[in-house]
């Protein structure tokens, strides 16, 4: 099944089911009102959800609208929580070169994964509002699954069959806050920003065999204002995604709707680009000595799309704008 | 006005008004189902709020009933958001002896804050389920507070004007995790099982002048299987609660529901005692050249009561137990 969330009365906006094609959508509130309704009587739910999607598909349903990923929210405007990891080693080894932070301990054995806020997800077109151009915006493209409830202690192949959706992330980066929140050891929050989402979540069937092992086996191409950036694929996903739901829930359990999130997609091949841009600055510092690449600016645009080897798009396409945001560009815009 | 949750139909429970001493209840649904609904609606809904307050503590509510605190949920069962800072800087300066941390930059100036887990908070008498006592299970006891909707880039005097409930926490942590998770700096995810809360939530004016320059200016008496721990008063807070919701708000903006914690009650005098073990350790490093006291145990109890001079408790009194959790412990049960 094909799910996306269109503005409505609540916060967490209006569930509808979208077409396999992406072309046409159809309420879902006959079955549940919204996405986190559905995950947490998912068992219920699913099959009722299910029958409607083959109607919508099959071309059975009259009342059929034309899916329009620009009216979408996130999928989940706000989820229970969010823990990103950060599983492509690759991606990990070069920021740690980045950051000039010391190594992580245990880095290939334990996944390392961060609480994020949840409560402010973006949607895919959404306009992304930050407070300067001086803390170094940066896009991160990433995957992400989206959970039903996961018992404390969970294993991780258990962990696997708690996964109920697939989704396409950006996970906004302020770097001039990362460095220094890392060395407190208390983690990101003023150099994580709101994370977006792609307009689409996917149960994972929907990916055929290019879910597997745990992994998106996806290349996430990225533009930024227009130019490749990369194409990387979360095959190469250190960790899989059983992996981090059972990292996420080893001392507690996760509501459903809990996002667990892969981290920077990242390739050791150069070819394949990056999927942010301090990845690219630290290759160019690795590779020519010193970084060209300079962050984001007001008015810059970055896509993300994720494409199968026919070039379809199961998630649809992120799509974003950084603009000034915040009192302090308030006050600026009225003086 | 005072505020506890029951439990209800939804996940966030059912919202009561609680008397001004603790001995009566009213149901507050007319007004809002939930805290959460009435935080999201707050500046219509608090003048009604408090007229069936007033009520209340006058007597002239016949449907009013006996208030059990050991029937509540916390307050808030699930909140948009959990950003828990570590503000008595004299508690934090031991916490670096004690895990061997480096000195964290700008410590006396930047607030250290960590995003917590809000979707599965425990209630002041609920049992906390953890997985193993090899993990270094420890309380924290802490102030916090709840805010309306904050605007990114607020200033710490515009925030203090966004507070809306003082709360009485119980932040759990697991010792075993915390140094590792440090070291990553992606910050604490598995040292931080659910928070717990004392079942009652108060408006900054319930305090009188016990809510003070952005600060709670009372001691917390902490008490573990019975005997005295401490006595802290958070009126040594380094930062102000309007300092620490500014750093939340830094970057991105706070839906309303989005809790803030102080860190642990920490006082210079060592007469004042611990609300943590492992600030006990640490002192009793540096006192006596060796840490006595150990974790806790699966059976333990720890109690912990704000006080005012008067000696009444504006929040009640967390007293929980500590009990084996999670699939590993259930199999064990089970062979």
């Amino acid at each position: 099944m094909k799910f996306a969330t269109l503005p409505g009365a609540r916060t967490d906006g209006r569930l509808v089911l979208v077409s396999r094609d992406l072309k046409r959508a159809v309420d879902a509130s006959p079955m549940a009102a919204t996405l986190i309704d559905a995950l947490e009587r998912w068992d219920d739910i699913a099959p009722k959800l299910k029958a409607r999607y083959d109607d919508l598909n099959a071309g059975r349903i009259a009342e059929a609208f034309a899916f329009d990923p620009q009216a979408c929210l996130a999928p989940l405007p706000r989820s229970p929580q969010w823990c990103d990891g950060s599983a492509f080693l690759n991606h990990g080894r070069l920021m740690e070169r980045a950051f000039n932070t010391p190594p992580i301990p245990d880095f290939h054995t334990i996944p390392v994964m961060y609480q994020g806020a949840s409560d402010d997800f973006l949607g895919a077109t959404q306009d992304v509002p930050l407070p300067s151009e001086a803390d170094g915006i940066d896009f991160e493209g990433e995957f992400g699954v989206v959970v039903g409830r996961v018992p404390m202690g969970v294993r991780p192949t258990q962990a696997l069959e708690c996964i109920r959706l697939i989704v396409q992330i950006n996970d906004w980066s302020l770097r001039g806050f990362g460095p220094r929140e890392m060395k407190t050891g208390f983690g990101f929050l003023q150099a994580k920003p709101s994370t977006s989402f792609a307009p689409v979540a996917v149960t994972p069937d929907e990916l055929g065999t290019d879910w597997h092992d745990g992994r998106v086996q996806l290349r996430l191409h990225v533009e930024w204002n227009g130019q490749w950036f990369g194409h990387p694929s979360g095959s190469e996903m250190s960790f899989s995604f059983g992996d981090l739901v059972a990292h996420a829930a080893r001392t507690r359990r996760l509501s459903a709707g809990t996002i667990i999130g892969s981290g920077t997609v990242s390739n050791a091949s150069r070819t394949a680009g990056s999927a942010c841009i301090a990845e690219r600055r630290v290759i160019e510092i690795v590779d020519e000595g010193q970084a060209k690449t300079v962050f984001m600016r007001f008015g810059d645009r970055v896509r993300m799309v994720a494409r199968d080897a026919q070039g379809a798009a199961p998630f649809g396409a992120i799509d974003q704008r950084v603009v000034p945001g915040g009192i302090s560009n308030a006050n600026e815009g009225q003086s």
